[in-house]
């Protein structure tokens, strides 16, 4: 029986609970009380700057400000502004051209794009692959589209990628369907921060060409890039993107472009999904699907979005001052990042392997109540899957990065003892 | 077996022709060739003036182009602004307020809010409902989430809304299924320009409400109100809403809302699903299963378009040059569906019913051939359903609005007979 009265579940589990914005109105409420100073609210997944700032690319929005009425009036076509979906793959592949086809579509941001891969290679009921610590949103869109998620633990006990449970788990789901779409977050994989290494990714794909060797299934990894930009040095975050080529045919790499961290735009929805292959036949038919998919979904991408995008790749004097700007915003991020490391271990507290982005992970027992005990001092994090804090780096400052991982150790200790 | 390498057509009928697309192609091609005077594309569903540009109502881009950085940069609320949502219920109700419970949920323009609609009232291979002549996006959305989507002929022999036949189609398919969606398209009805009378709505809901006198039968119908504002006196427009109020809870109206034509900003992707009913539990649900769609699909809305509109109806001057704009747009409109349908009456060219808005029907057989003639002149209109062209009299003159009936009234004897 559906609890609904009109409306149908759909084999969704909709609790409507939303933590994240409980806790985060709680740091809201405690700041009107105490002040911001006191208050160090690391649950918002956006860039803020020390004073709680949204940290805004002003070279994006100017462009964005200086659009022609027609940008912000007309219909993108279905697929995407041309200029715009070279782009997204310029802005991904920077200046490494890749030797196979390559296609794109626009979508509303990264979900967008992750949601017409669940769709257009999976069928109703398949289960679709990501690690243990994920982004909640996969769940949401699997449950949408009648799909169930299963993951892999992301790590040994060593700490290090765990690459035998990503291929036994992939083998397990493969001898239940032919088709798997598996989610690859990275680099700053969220919510660890974590980034697959080279060779992390040769033992992937290793694994993943092994099943594909059996050409009854057919393999899709999507690589979730919305933090590409955040990972460090541009060109070593990209330096994976080369072993995406010549794959096997039924072994398809996919990847989410978002405009919403690396050019600060949120809220335009400006996203696409990419797909690499040696076939055309298969990028053509990755065009088509996902065409119909916008069509029958959303219609058409924010023409504004697309057209800053297409105007700051079509102008390098720009593109300069756009990636200047978001690199002084990355090496604030990767301040606060280390400080937290440093600060992590000068005091004992083990942290998920945090390579850089938004997000850090301190796995510990009762996340919930230690969560409470922390809120004491004014520090506002997020229990995660029940198996840790997620603290959003990217929305304190340094000097709280510094501060909260002893408070976390004590915290730790006074609950679990 | 599926034709595709890859993908998966997850009972899709997936054949990416785009008819439209090519006809407007051939127009443009035409136009570069002989000029744009000599040229009549009638097969766009925007609003151009008679040089083929796109009406923009300047007010509403000042407003957009004046944001706050934040504004664009900011994610919404997945459920959307909430300012947003009250102007959007405005929008539709103007100074009439609805007597029961009403909630509403942000989507990227109408096909959004239609896509939230059948995904949260239907199940998997259940038929939706709508109208003989209707907008061709209605069967994607249907496809893409595995409904199948049936008709009833919107006329009759006398070219009157056709009751008997929605009343027959609405009892055939509940008599498979608990549930039914029924789309209803009005004011001007896309594509033949026709608006329920408040005589159709009585007898509508009189078949709605007997269906629904069956309590296990649960009846949402979907008004798709996108043309909203181009169907004449504004007022007059909206007396149909009053009807919706006070319903069976099991006969729930939605309203799709989108700011594409009202707003002319058909690129910002602006819309929302609205939700009227005499029971608060099921308007709390709507929000409840439309957040969740919302997060598991596109994630959250376009906010600088959401913004934009909440600024425009918190200020009523602004408020006013937006509607005066419009206005002005909208007595051009009418100028050419008169011009049209005078010209018809003098040539004796039968068209669909047609009260306003960017389409007419003209029925004829052979529609493909008839347009091919018609193209000799210079005229470019889309065959629709194999039962008639569709002419859009939003993209062309009032003079080619009057020349055009005679035109096709000739294409039509000469290919016929």
């Amino acid at each position: 029986m559906t609890r609904f009265i009109m409306a149908e579940e759909n084999s969704r589990i909709i609790t409507g609970e939303d933590k994240i914005f409980g806790i985060n109105k709680q740091a809201q409420e405690m700041i009107s009380k105490v002040g911001r100073e006191k208050v160090a609210n690391a649950t918002i997944g956006s860039l803020l700057d020390d004073n709680g700032n949204l940290v805004i690319l002003s070279s994006v929005v100017d462009v964005m400000k200086d659009l022609k009425p027609n940008d912000y009036a007309e219909y993108a076509p279905i697929a995407g502004v041309p200029a715009f979906l070279d782009a997204a793959v310029k802005s991904v592949f920077m200046d490494y051209t890749p030797k196979g086809y390559i296609n794109a579509v626009a979508t509303p941001g990264g979900t967008g794009a992750i949601r017409n891969a669940v769709q257009n290679y999976t069928k109703r009921g398949d289960v679709i692959m990501t690690s243990s610590w994920y982004w909640n949103p996969y769940m949401t869109i699997a449950q949408e589209l009648e799909r169930d998620l299963e993951t892999y633990p992301l790590f040994n006990d060593n700490n290090l990628f765990n690459t035998d449970a990503f291929e036994e788990k992939m083998k397990e789901i493969l001898s239940n369907q032919d088709r798997l779409v598996v989610i690859i977050n990275t680099p700053c994989h969220n919510p660890t921060g974590y980034s697959l290494t080279l060779e992390d990714w040769d033992q992937v794909l290793c694994a993943m060409k092994k099943a594909a060797s059996d050409q009854s299934k057919k393999i899709v990894f999507l690589v979730d890039a919305a933090y590409l930009d955040f990972a460090g040095d541009a060109k070593m975050s990209r330096a994976f993107l080369p072993k995406l080529d010549g794959l096997p045919e039924n072994l398809l790499p996919l990847i989410a472009f978002s405009m919403s961290k690396s050019f600060t735009l949120y809220g335009m929805r400006g996203g696409a999904l990419i797909c690499l292959s040696p076939n055309k036949e298969i990028t053509n038919e990755f065009k088509l699907v996902n065409s119909f998919s916008n069509r029958g979904t959303w219609s058409n991408g924010t023409r504004a979005a697309m057209v800053t995008l297409s105007r700051i790749y079509k102008n390098d004097t720009l593109l300069e001052k756009v990636v200047k700007e978001r690199e002084a915003a990355l090496s604030m991020l990767i301040r606060r990042g280390k400080a937290f490391q440093h600060a992590s271990e000068k005091v004992g507290l083990v942290t998920s392997p945090y390579d850089s982005g938004f997000f850090v992970i301190v796995p510990c027992k009762n996340p919930e109540q230690v969560g409470e005990e922390l809120q004491k001092d004014g520090i506002f994090t997020v229990p995660f899957g029940g198996k840790g804090l997620r603290v959003s780096v990217a929305s304190i400052s340094e000097e709280w990065c510094s501060i909260i991982p002893g408070k976390m150790a004590a915290a730790i200790k006074k609950i679990n003892g």
